[in-house]
C-alpha cells in the first residue's frame, strides 16, 4: 500500500515512493468502502504491500497471467464513496470475530486504516428529488482529488445491490440525459450516478455489483466519448463460478440438463440487503442467464436466495443438477459451497482494479470483454464457459502486457 | 447397425447396405463383449440405427464438432472377445432389471443382439504358462475374420480391469518379445495379448480401462511400424470428469487446494473386480495423477473405491475439497455424483471407434493424444484439464474431417 | 384385498371369504382416490393380499407393533371419491411409467383395479355457492354404500392439499354449521365436508393432507358427539420425519441449533399443486412447528417447497443445520433425502386405515393422538419426536390390541 | 474449577471452598491429560466456573436431566496422566490456532492452566517388558496423592486410542494376572494398566475411548470386588452419534436399509493416531456394531476414517444409505457431518466425571449402563438407540440423585 496518506503529501508526489515504480500508482476508489468486501480488500492489500500474506485468491498471481506493467501492491492507494460511516477499524473488528481476517493483520496495519480512513468521503444516495446533476460532480471532485496524488485511479462499485431500474428515455443518450437533469428530474439510480462521476473524472468503472451502473445508454455513450474503459457486472464468487466450470461439462458430454436447481444461503451485510426482493431479483436475473447460455437451453430449477443472518460473512450453497444420460438412464449430481465471499471477491477486486487500470494505460476503451472471467454478467460478451474466459483473459493480458511495455 | 451378421452374409459384402455408406462400415471388437459396458453400447447402436433413441451423451453429436467422415450407426456391426459365456441376452435382460437400459429396447432389437451373439468369439486370460505367441495368432485371426465383412475395424478394450503389470525387459523391445516367446514365456498381460492381436491385424486399438494394454515398448514399437493408432487410456465418466472440470477453476483462481478426498461406491460386474485391491490400485492411480498435473502440486487426501454390491450398475460418489483462499481463509467444496457407469461410458465407446476409425482413414498412426478428453490416463498428452481437452478434440475434429473429406 | 367388488356380490356376505376373517372386513374409502398417493396404496394392498410383495414400508409388520386385531391385507376393500376421471389404469401406468410401481404388479392386479374402479364416486368442489349440506348427504351416501359390504370403513383423505381455510363462526358449533347451511352459506373447505360426511356415516378419518379437513369446532363437536375417532394431520414422510428424528439428538446434547434450513424439490401431481403459494404455505406451517417444539426455541431459516416437474413423483429435500457446540464451536449437519414420496405414504395410509379401524373397534373416540408418529401436526398431541410417538404406538396398539381382543 | 492447585494447599483441605459444596468437590484425573480433549475439557471447565461460557453441549445442563447432587463446576479439579511433555499451554495455543478455543479463554485462564499443569503426572506406555505390577502401583499412588485433596477422583481414560489386545490366560481373574505379573509376565494393555490403578485407589473409570481398558475380566472381578463403578466405552460424538438418531427411524418405519456407507475424515493428535490400522480397527469395530443391532440385522457397506492433516480438530463425515421402501422402491439418505470432536467430546467428558462421581455417592458399582447415552460401545447394555438411551439415562438420573439428596 502506497504510503501517502493525507491530502498534503498527496500534493506532493514527488515526495512519496509511488513513482518510482516502473508502472506508476494506482488509486483504487471504491464506492462502498466501508463494506466487508471492500475493507477485506483494503485489510488484504496491505498485508501484501507489506508481505504479511500471499498472494492465494489473486488471479494476476497466476503464472500464465502476463502480470508486466501491473502496478505493485505497494504502490496502490485506496480511498472511497461510502454512505455509510462506522469506521474501518470496526468493520476490520467485526470481519476479525467474523473469522475472514486474521486479528493479528489488523493490529498490524493499524496505520494503514487509519490512512484509508482520511480518504473516505460521504457517497450519494439517489431518490427522485435528488439533484443528480450537482451530486455526479461532487462525486467527481472526490475522485478526482483521490487522483491527484496517484498516476491513475480505478473506480470499483462494491457497494449494497440495488434493485433493477430503467433509467428510460431520460437516459437515452447523454443530451437526454442533461436535459432531464436540467428539467429537475434524476433518473439515474446511484449505481449510475457513480458510475458517471468516474467517467467525467477519466477513471475506469468496474461494476462488481448487479447494480445498473453503466447500464445506461446515456453512460454509454459517454465512456465512448471520452474513451474511458469499463467492466463488470457481478462478481463470480460462488456457486455461479462453479456452474461455469461444471455446466460445459454437461455440454461436451451431450448430457440433457433436465432440470438445475440452487439455493444460497447467506448473512452478512450483503445477505441482508438481499432479503430484499427487488434486490434480490438483480441477483438471481444474472445468475440464470448464463446456466442456459452454457447448455443452449432453457432449464428449469428454482433459485434461492436466503438471508441466514447466523451464517455472516460466509456462504452456504447447494446445487441439484437432475441429468439424462444415454438411453434415457437418470442421474443426478449436487454440490455444497461453503466459502467466505468477502475473502473470494477480495483479491478479484485487488486483480481488476489491477488489469483495468493497465488496460487504460494500454489504451484500452469501451467495455472489457476479456474480464468476463470475474463477473456472472460480463459486459462486451455473451461467453459464460469459465475455462473460455479464462483464456480469453490469458490473450489479452499478453496483448496489454506488450503494449504498455512497448 | 449393421445387417450382416452371419460369415456367410459376410462373405457377400454387395448384398449388404453397408457399403453404399460414404463413410463405409465399421466394425466394432469389443475386448470383454459380454460386460455391462459393451451390451449397453450394443443395445444403445442397435437403438441409434433404428432411431429408438436420441443421441444424448454422444460426444459426436456436439454440433462443435466436426462428424464429417464418421461411421453412420447403421453401417456399424459388433463383434467381440470374452472369457465368459453368459448369453449377451441374459446380460441385456439384467441391464433391464438394474434399470439402465429399457426393457422395451431389448424387446425391438433381439435380432440384433441374437445377431452380435454370434459373432462373438472366446476371449483369453493369460497366466505363466500361456502360450502366449499362439493366442496372440488366434485372436487376430478372430479379428481378421470378422474384418473380413466391413471397411474397418477398432478394437476397444471393455474387459475387466487387470492388475498392474510390469512387462519387463522381455518387451523393453518387439526383438525381446518375439525371443521371450521363443523361450516360452509369456511377458504380457491378458490386455497387452488383446492390443498385440489388434495392431496385428491392422485395427486401431482403444483402451477404455487402466489395464496395461499398449503400455508396453514392444507394443508401442509394433504399432509405430505397422503405422496403426491406439487410445487410451480409462475411460473418464465419473467423478474424475468432474474433477478435470473443476480442478481448473481452483487453479485459475490461483485458490490453494489443501486435501481433496473421494469415494467411490459402486456395485456391478465393474465393482466386484475393483474389490479386488490390486486391480483397484490401477484405478486410484490413473484418478490421482490428473488431479496433481492441474493443480500443479500434490494434494493428499484419501481415495477410495468400494464395491456396495446393493448399488448395482449405479455409483455413487463423494468428493470433499478444502482449499483455503486470500488470507488463509479455510473453505469447502463438496459433490455428489449419482450415475449410472455403463450409460456414461456406452455412447463414448461408440464415440471413440467411431474417431478412431476415421483416424485411421485419415493417416493418423501412433497414440491419438486429441481423444484425451475421453480419458483418465490420456496417451500421447499431459493435458488433464477437460475444457482445453475439449478444444483440443474439436480441433482435431477439423483436421481428421478434412482429410477424409478430401 | 377383498374379492366382492360389485354391490350384487357385496349383498351376499355368506359368499365372501371376507367374514371369516376374525378382525372382520374393512373398507378403506379415500378421497382423492385416483391420486398418486391412492393409487400407490391400491396397488399396493392388492399385492399383499395377493403376497406379491413383502411389507418393507409397513409399521404395523413391525415386530413389536401388536398386531391383534388388524384387519387382514386380503379383507381390506378400497373406495373413494375424486373429483378427476382419468382411470386408475392410466394413474397405475403413469406410476409404472415413474418407476414408483412395478409394471409386472399392475399387468397381475388388472382386475383388482378394475373392481376398484367400480367402487369409485365422484367427489366434490366447493366453493362459495355450494349447497354444502347436500353435498355433505351425498357424500356420507356414498359412503354408507360402500360401507354395507364391509364390517368397517375408514375415510382416509389423500386429495390435494388446500389452501388454509378459516370456517369462522359460522362453524363454531354443529349447530352454527347447521344454521349458516340452512342460509343458503357453505362455510367449509372441500376437506372439512368430507370430514363430515364421514362422521355422519359413522366411519373415523384420517387426514393424510394439512387441509382444514377436521380442524373446525362444529366438526370435532360432531365426532364427539357421534364417538367417531379421528387422526391426523399430514402425513410425515420426508424431511420432516428425518428432522424429528435428529432434532431430539441436538436438543438431547444441549448442541444450539442457530438455523435449520430446508428445501424439498417435489414434481408430480402433489408438486404441481404445491407450486400453488397458498397450498403451500399449509404445507411449511406444519413443517415448521415441529422444530420448535422439539428444540425449545424458534429456530430461523428458509423453508422451501419447489415444484421441479422432471422430479416426477420422486422428492429430494436438503437440509442445512447450524448449530453450536461448547465454547461456541461453531458446526453443521446437511442431508439429502432422495425419496419416493408416494412409496413412502402409501404402506402408512394402509397402516391408519388399519390402525383407525381397530381404535373404532376397541371403543377409542375423539383425537388418536397416538397415531402421532404418523403426521407431521399431530392433532391431540404436541409430542413431535419420533421415538418418543413411536413408544407412544406401541403402548396403545397393545391397549386396543386387548381391548378388541378380550 | 477448585482453587487449590498445589499440593501443600490440597494437603490442607479446610483451607479450601471445595468442602463447604453440598455435593462436595470432585476430581477428575484424565489419562491422556495434554491431549486435545482432555485440554479442551480443562479449558472449559473453567470457564464453566468462571461463568465465561454457557453449558451449551452439556448434557447434564439439560433440564429434564435431574442435576441434584452432580459436582459444581467450581468444586472440580483437574490432574492426570500422559506420556507427552508438551506443556498445556502450548496444547491451548495449538487448539487455540485451530479454532477449539477462543484465544480470549486461555489468556483468562493462565493460573488454572499452570495449576493443572502442576498437578499432571507422567504416565506409562506398556510393552511386553513392563513390569506391569510397579507401574500400576505407581500410577495408583499419583491418583492417590491427587484423591487426598479432593472428595472424589474419577479417572477418564482420553489418551490416544490403542490397538485391540487380547490379555488372554493371563488376565481371566484377578489371581490369574497376579499370577502372570509374579512370573515377570505383562499381560494388560495401557489402558488396562490405568483402569486397573483407577479401580486400586478406588476410582470411578471411565473408557471414552475403544481401548481394551476394562475390557479384561481380572478388572471386571477387581471392579466387583471393590464395588467401584466403571463406564464406557468410546464416546459418541460424531457420525455415529447421528447414526443412532437416523437408523432407529428406519426401524420404526420398516425401510429396508441396503447398505450403510460411511467416511470419517479428520486431522489432529486423534486422525494421526488412527491412521494406524490397528488403532483404526478398534474405531471401526465399535462403529459397525451399534447400526446391526439398531436395524435388527447386518448391513454391507464401507466404513472409512482417514487421516486428513488438514482438517486439525475437525472432522468431516459423510454417509450414504441406501433402503427400500414400499413396492421395492429405492432410495437414499446422504448426510454431512462437520464438527469439532473435541469440542463435541469435552461436555460430555465432564458430564460423565460428574455423573460417575455422583453414581459412586449414590452407591451404584459395576458397569453404569445407564451412561449408554455417551458411548459408541455401552458396556453394561445393548440398547444403542438415542432416545431409549436417553429415557434410560432421564430415569437414572432420578434414581440417583434421590439418592444423594436423602
Ligand atoms: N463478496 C462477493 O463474493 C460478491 C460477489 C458478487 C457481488 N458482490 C457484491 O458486492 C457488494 C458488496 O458486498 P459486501 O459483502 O461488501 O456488502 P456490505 O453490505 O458489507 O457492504 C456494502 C457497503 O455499501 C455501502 N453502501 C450502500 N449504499 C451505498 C451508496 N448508495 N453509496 C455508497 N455506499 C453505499 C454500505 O454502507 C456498505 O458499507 C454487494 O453488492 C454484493 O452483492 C459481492
Ligand atoms: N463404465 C464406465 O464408466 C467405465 C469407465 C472407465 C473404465 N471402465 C472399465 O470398463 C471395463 C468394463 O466395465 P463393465 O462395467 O462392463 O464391467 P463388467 O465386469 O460388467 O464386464 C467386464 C467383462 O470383461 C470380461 N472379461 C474379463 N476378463 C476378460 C478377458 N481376459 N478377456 C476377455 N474378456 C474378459 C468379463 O467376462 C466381463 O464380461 C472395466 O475394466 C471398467 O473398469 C468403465
Ligand atoms: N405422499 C406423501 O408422502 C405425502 C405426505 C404427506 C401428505 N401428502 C398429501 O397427500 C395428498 C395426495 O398426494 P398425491 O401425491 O397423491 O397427490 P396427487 O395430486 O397425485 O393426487 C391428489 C388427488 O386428489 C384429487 N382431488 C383434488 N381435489 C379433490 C377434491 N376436492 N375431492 C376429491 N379429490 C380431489 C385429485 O384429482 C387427485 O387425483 C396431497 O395433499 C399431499 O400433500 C402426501
Ligand atoms: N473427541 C472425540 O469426539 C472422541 C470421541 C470418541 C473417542 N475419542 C477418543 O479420545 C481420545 C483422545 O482424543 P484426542 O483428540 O484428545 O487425541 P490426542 O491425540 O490429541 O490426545 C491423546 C493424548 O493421549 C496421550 N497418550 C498417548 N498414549 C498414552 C499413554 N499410554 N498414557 C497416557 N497418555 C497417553 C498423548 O500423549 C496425547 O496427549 C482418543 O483415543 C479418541 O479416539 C474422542
Ligand atoms: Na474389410
Ligand atoms: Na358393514
Amino acid at each position: 500500500m502506497a504510503t501517502p496518506s493525507t491530502s498534503s503529501e498527496l500534493a506532493d508526489p514527488s515526495g512519496s515512493g509511488v513513482t518510482s515504480s516502473p508502472s506508476g500508482s494506482l488509486g483504487i476508489w471504491f464506492v462502498g468502502a466501508r463494506g466487508s468486501l471492500a475493507t477485506t480488500a483494503t485489510i488484504g492489500l496491505g498485508a501484501l504491500a507489506a508481505r504479511l500474506t500471499d498472494e492465494t485468491g489473486c488471479v494476476s498471481a497466476h503464472p500464465d497471467l502476463d502480470a508486466r506493467g501491473l502496478a505493485a501492491y505497494a504502490d496502490i492507494v485506496v480511498g472511497g464513496h461510502d454512505v455509510g460511516t462506522v469506521p474501518l477499524a470496526k468493520q476490520a473488528e467485526r470481519l476479525v470475530a467474523g473469522g475472514v481476517v486474521p486479528g493479528i493483520l489488523v493490529q498490524q496495519l493499524g496505520d494503514e486504516l487509519a490512512a484509508t480512513e482520511a480518504r473516505l468521503r460521504l457517497g450519494t444516495h439517489q431518490d427522485d428529488t435528488s439533484d443528480q446533476r450537482a451530486e455526479v460532480e461532487r462525486l467527481a471532485g472526490d475522485i478526482r482529488e483521490f487522483a491527484a496524488a496517484v498516476d491513475r485511479v480505478v473506480v470499483v462499485d462494491v457497494s449494497s445491490t440495488e434493485a433493477p431500474h430503467d433509467a428510460g428515455p431520460d437516459a437515452a443518450t447523454w443530451a437526454d440525459l442533461e436535459a432531464a437533469w436540467a428539467a429537475g428530474r434524476a433518473p439515474l439510480a446511484s449505481s449510475s450516478v457513480y458510475a458517471c462521476a468516474a467517467l467525467l473524472a477519466g477513471a475506469p468503472f468496474v461494476a462488481f455489483t448487479p447494480s445498473p451502473g453503466m447500464d445506461v445508454p446515456a453512460l454509454r455513450e459517454l465512456a465512448d466519448e471520452r474513451g474511458v474503459p469499463y467492466a463488470g457486472s457481478d462478481g463470480k464468487t460462488g456457486e455461479t463460478l462453479v456452474k461455469s466450470a461444471l455446466a460445459p461439462m454437461f455440454a461436451t458430454r451431450s448430457l440433457a440438463v433436465r432440470s438445475w436447481t440452487s439455493i444460497n444461503l447467506l448473512g452478512g451485510g450483503d445477505g441482508s440487503t438481499l432479503s430484499d426482493p427487488a434486490a434480490r431479483s438483480s441477483k438471481t436475473e444474472t445468475k440464470r442467464s448464463g446456466l442456459e447460455s452454457m447448455l443452449g437451453h432453457a432449464v428449469p430449477g428454482p433459485m434461492h436466495i436466503d438471508y441466514v443472518e447466523d451464517l455472516g460473512d460466509w456462504k452456504t450453497a447447494w446445487d441439484h443438477v437432475r441429468f439424462d444420460g444415454f438411453l434415457g438412464t437418470r442421474m443426478t449430481m449436487q454440490f455444497t459451497w461453503e466459502g467466505c465471499d468477502s475473502a473470494l471477491a477480495a483479491p478479484l477486486v485487488l486483480d481488476l482494479a489491477r488489469l483495468a487500470g493497465r488496460a487504460q494505460a494500454a489504451g484500452e476503451t469501451g467495455p472489457l470483454a476479456a474480464l468476463g472471467f470475474f463477473f456472472k454478467q460480463p459486459v462486451g460478451s455473451t461467453e459464460h464457459r469459465l475455462s473460455q474466459q479464462w483464456e480469453d483473459l490469458l490473450a489479452w493480458s499478453h496483448t496489454c502486457a506488450d503494449r504498455v511495455s512497448a
